[in-house]
């Protein structure tokens, strides 16, 4: 991706030389999400391009030098299937990663596909080779887990363990997703398997509402064909006119903000995780949606390692129950790239793979 | 208060027969607070005029049938100073008391002072007697309070001790307190007494800084003589640009609100409790200031037993480096009671007071 | 029960005068529960024998006068399928109920089938009918739940629905449970639901253990068959040395409390809730165990409103892949109750049942 | 130091080569604290001796390879009084540090004056210069605060900065600290400073329990001269019969420890932060002081950057109402070292200081 709203184009790179510590992947599978449409929008800023894009990437091991080791100090050979945490250079130093105790804010924070320029190395999944750096955060999937499977879930999915965390749900607790994207079907689904006892998920277009279904959502509501006045009644009729425990945000819109104070109880919570990029103001009622409601209100930005981590766990436990296979619902290899940015684009299915060997 | 924009009258009322567990208070001491002027304006629905004003009250107990005791089992003599907790008949059955643990937002909930009708009894503190009904938290003012330190704190004390336990402030923190009232000024107290490095309080007029300073801001902005743009660079400045730890909203203004998601830093917290009527929207961006900013924003509504127990404790052990008696800035009789309202409307003086005996 | 260590008797009551708002219930089935056994030994304090016992009751209403209305203010009709909350008289007013936010520590707290003697009226399940006292919350059954499962749930249910809450496990979490008692089963069954990754379960005699793996442990070790340096090798084998995120105390035995606190990991979490009753003294070292561990241990005490109505949540949600029924695993009638208490004190089965009308 | 119990040898050693971004503090002020005997003693496991000890140690930068920068990002020159993070290489990639959000549980975690050889470089303060290691989090000392005030503080208050967090005092809380040492001492000042309402110090020798009052604790219980059964009931009068919200073990003792959950109030919490060596078990009784209690125990081991951070402003907030300087009682010089392990470990005074250049 050489810049915004340019065609993609196929490079070809020399094999680096890796320093101690360093290895390459080869890679299986990546995705194009949403930020992969950001970024060929230029709607992110300091970016470095040409990039190569593609955050979240598994494959497999093909060299090393040195002694490689998974995070918790087992050693890799090659050929192990692996994953690796895209989030690399989190300073752990700054006031962000350790005061704070927020790492996603990290200002060193870089980030495989987004952040590191094409010139810098093979950064990025969207190639035949990632180069893995020393200090990257790696794991094997485990054996029953499919490359599929962990790029189906992919980047949306290690979002939805954050907001999992940040949910708090509570056994039985009654939980609205709002948005059919890859993160909206995610949290449906992680809600459901951390206790919640109904989760609705609203979102759209129509076609993607079965698989919402199949993913864990109890309830699901098609944004396109029914007005905010009849989500709020339904929502209220499904809990006994209280409204939700917690609602999940998972849209991206400033509607959906405005929409989803109205669905959450007296004292509940609302984690704010769409907003990745600026889609315009909300306009809301501090008394009225805040105040009065006691409400707890939580932005959610990005994942640590603790939730890459615990993605593998969740895959490990839940892929028989949970087609996360199907969200990467077709596959384009490299020379079709651009038309898989522009399916992602067209958001006709929840997401395109990318298949460097296909 | 017979009705909303109408002359405050006074009348007499026969002495109640006391129920077994009932008591009448004699009051020493009640307050004008920014709800009474709400009430006289007809902000608040459902007030069953006419009322007698006066939710946070104290005074000696006059008469009691049977033994009354304070809420830790102690006894009760005639004479005792005392305070009670404004809130009665939170049912302590229903959903919100019980399984969501808000019971400010029990729907049984009543409040002296608002919520009962003069034509049931003697339910407010702008009267020479109160009614101590069955069941009513109370307890004794520790030796040390005055009359005059109690209702110089009065509901925005409670409401603060409650603000404070949602803030989770940790030692060193820095707290901008948004606004000059009642709440702003024991919210800026308790939070240097909770801990916090640096409290910095925005608020006006311009006169009652001072006050505010004394409290407890180590640094007053004045609302009226800055800009937006002016406040937040001194916030950022007094922060190495990274914004308060937590921001506290006790001003009740849309445009407050919006300003405050400013001065929050990445992972910070945002506590709405200013926002006691509908002032109107505020228009805010989720990417930018909640979802990016990782921020916890919580509303705070209405205060606990527990909250009115700590303020007692409070009011003991700080009393002497906090100026509580002074926000309670002048006393009116009875007689005076239309001007006190007129001088808490017009915002001239942090806190009226009301002495039914003067 | 006249009295500790005798024979149960059977005994009629004249049908009791209903106050307004009291009501009657129709027994279909109550439990036997450790806490009974605990009652028959006299091994509580302040019991007033004679007791009718049975905490935990459910059935249909039977009559009511006035007009009975469930926790979120429905209204209830004769022949519904009804559960109440075993706990009554909880005041809302101490600072156990109130500023301490721990209502099963309130001293006035109330418990059907222990606390109430049977001269004061039908407060106990081992009968055909069960005094429902004005106040006390009650709840419809969920349509799909039987008396079996709810039964069979019972106050382990309950109980284990606050260890949840107390455990706050995460996604992916390792949780380790010590006993296969009715308590032990239910907390593997929701550690699992609530998103425990790898549920591993410790307890006797080895034929409850298919009944506990098959409510939800992935593990099962058996404790009179193994030593505890094996366990704590399994459980370190199973972590990758590293110990359980959570470690859930059902046992009651002060061996497994000095055990648990091995198994967890550094920062890890440990929820002691079998010891109702006293049996001995435990030796731990608060070096190796706690302060180096950074451990938290929670003691979890009773249940309250909100574990009870989520109970009933869970019962709805999972009774389809949760076999509570089969916990209860003998029914008796009411002239087979001192063989259902023989049978609960052997422990031979996790829970005997009591019919009235069988 | 070259050996356990053996006496510390002067030693010269050659000014190292400063790699890129490492820089050499010149010593003002170092310390010897309880882990400093606990050395000499040999009762850590794994220490390379040789060792120059000393961890906690600030001085003035000598000189700098490279721009120098603080947590905050702001360039350091020579000269500038200067404070550094003790714990270094911690590793910001294992499990500890990430998922588990428990740094100072890192396996690869080194602290300065304890794990690092004397062969390896100058890592330790009881010398005239200390290498400050490229990565070290280093801060300035705030201009108010001296020398005296930041060594007086020392790694006790650092300990008490995370103490205090774990607490999570509210605003009035009664909060029982036991021990008289270092940490003791600054626990107490903390709680006080952080909204305790009642601070009760229990511990001796009884020369040292003027500066604990002086210190913050309202009310001091001299160990040698009471019986447990009398600390328990004078405990159960402050709190009226309630027992304390927060109990803070600062005191190393098995007998600390049973003692101390007498203490706390059901739904207490008791943290556990005085046993950093293993001084033996503790016999104590789940059902009586855990379970029944619903009481919370939290160990807390070491602190992380943020508590470093939070005793600077803590320092610059506080030095005039709290006499840290008076803990550092008495200073030696290089030459005097072994007197100044003699007197710590006599426990005469509460801390011994060392400046290298008297």
């Amino acid at each position: 991706m050489t810049a915004p709203r340019v065609p993609v184009e196929l490079r070809e790179f020399p094999e680096p030389d890796l320093p101690s510590g360093g290895a390459l992947l080869r890679t299986a599978m990546s995705e194009v999400c949403g930020t992969d449409v950001h970024l060929w929008h230029g709607r992110l800023s300091g970016v470095p391009y040409p990039i190569i894009p593609g955050h979240v990437t598994t494959g497999t091991l093909d060299k090393a030098r040195g002694e490689l080791k998974d995070v918790e100090g087992r050693p890799l050979k090659e050929g192990d299937r692996l994953a690796f945490f895209d989030v690399h250079r989190t300073c752990g130093k700054c006031l962000a990663c350790t005061a704070h105790r927020t790492p996603t804010r990290c200002p060193s924070r870089r980030v495989y596909g987004i952040t590191d320029s094409a010139t810098e190395g093979l950064y990025g999944g969207w190639a035949q080779k990632v180069y893995l750096e020393p200090g990257v955060i790696i794991a094997k999937l485990p054996d029953a887990v499919t490359f599929a499977d962990y790029i189906g879930g992919g980047c949306g999915l290690l979002t939805s363990v954050h907001i999992i965390e940040r949910a708090k749900i509570t056994l039985g607790d009654t939980v609205v997703v709002q948005g059919a994207g890859a993160v909206g079907m995610s949290a449906a689904a992680l809600a459901k398997k951390a206790g919640a006892g109904l989760v609705v998920l609203i979102g759209g277009p129509a076609s993607r509402l079965d698989l919402a279904h199949r993913m864990g959502a109890d309830v699901v509501i098609d944004l396109d064909s029914t007005t905010p006045a009849a989500r709020l009644a339904q929502v209220m009729d499904l809990t006994n006119n209280i409204g939700a425990d917690i609602v999940i945000e998972a849209a991206g819109s400033p509607r959906a903000f405005e929409e989803g104070l109205g669905f959450a109880r007296n004292g509940g919570a609302y984690v704010i995780a769409g907003h990745y990029t600026n889609t315009g103001d909300s306009t809301i009622n501090a008394h009225e949606h805040i105040n009065r409601k006691h409400l707890d209100i939580r932005g959610c930005w990005g994942s640590e390692v603790g939730h890459f981590l615990r993605a593998l766990r969740v895959l490990d436990e839940y892929r028989e129950s949970v087609p996360w296979h199907e969200i990467g619902a077709k596959t384009y290899g490299l020379t079709q790239i651009n038309d898989a940015l522009a399916m992602a684009e067209s958001m006709v299915i929840p997401k395109a793979l990318i298949d460097p060997s296909a």
